[in-house]
């Protein structure tokens, strides 16, 4: 049977790259099988991380082609698989307004916090379940990149606190200096300094 | 300032009362400042729950004078307070379908268990904070009466767990015999009884 799949929304941004690895993880070790996968191709400064902590990217889809999914990063239909209608969410990890609507119940957890992998850390605490060091690596890139390294309006105390934990994890010494670099691969800025 | 407002559904059942007495407890627990309401005067079940362990029914309102509330045990507008769109939900507990939506983000956790109460007896678990022992008894109420004694096809093994540590906590030796006498009360059949 094909594993049921874990996605962030269409136009993945790091958040929903790294949310979806690490729900997809986070899951299977609380017994189900499940696979990340996405919805678009990771941009600049996804790719940075990913090559980073050494992370393949993500098998891209458009349509899910398993019954059960987990919505991770997004809970809206337009931002969702072109089918979303048509299948059963059992998941839902995210951190943005909600405009949602089921016929039966699942489990949904938000929270107004700075990123889904900052909600997903408090998962793994919760339980216990210790992140792998390369999953650390790209939660913490998403923390970064959600929040412009704490920066945005939306950072929390609770991202201040993740943040440093999922360093360590991650082994990352300098945060600062791994962020700007992060935040830098995304620039187009960055992208015309190394062609030129 | 007035406190900010938890409450259940209209036509409130033991779990709408019981879980908008535990959030509130909960949440108050964790900085907030909270008062328990509830849509509708109790029920002949619920009022037996709250004899028998020396809760007062909770204050009654149609309409929220603060402008944030908390929903618990149920989500959709048509069953909650009459000027709901006008307030800001900041958090939701629940475990039924989900139908919402909202213009911020905001905290929202539903799963798929037996009872409201079943769910805030893990976030009282998760967080270490100890569960009064007259509020133990009506989530203990809460549980007995959402899954029939955990005889409904919604019942699942964390109900069949959290049943026995609410009971210890309530200290409610036989759940059976206790449950048996709280469904009984909310019954015809038992009120007919009485006043035969
Ligand atoms: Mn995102
Ligand atoms: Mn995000
Ligand atoms: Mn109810
Ligand atoms: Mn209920």
């Amino acid at each position: 049977m094909a594993k049921e799949l874990v996605f962030g929304h269409q136009n993945p941004d790091t958040d929903a790259i790294a949310a979806a690895i690490a729900a997809s993880y986070y899951l299977n070790e609380k017994g189900m099988d499940t696979e990340a996968v996405a919805l678009g191709k990771p941009n600049d400064e996804t790719n940075f991380a990913l090559n980073y902590f050494g992370v393949d990217a993500l098998r891209v889809i458009t349509k899910a082609d398993t019954k059960e999914v987990v919505l991770v990063d997004h809970n809206e239909t337009a931002q969702s698989v072109a089918n979303i209608d048509d299948v059963t969410v059992t998941h839902v990890f995210d951190h943005h307004k909600i405009d949602f609507k089921t016929s039966a119940p699942l489990f949904y957890h938000a929270e107004a916090l700075g990123s889904t992998s900052t909600i997903l850390y408090e998962f793994f605490k919760k339980d216990g379940i210790e992140i792998p060091t390369k999953i650390a690596g790209l939660m913490l890139s998403a923390l970064i990149s959600d929040t412009l390294l704490l920066k945005s309006p939306t950072t929390t105390d609770v991202d201040r606190d993740v943040i440093g934990k999922l360093a360590k994890i991650a082994g990352v010494d300098d945060v600062n200096d791994f962020g700007l670099d992060l935040l830098k691969a995304g620039t187009d800025l960055s992208k015309k300094t190394e062609k030129e």
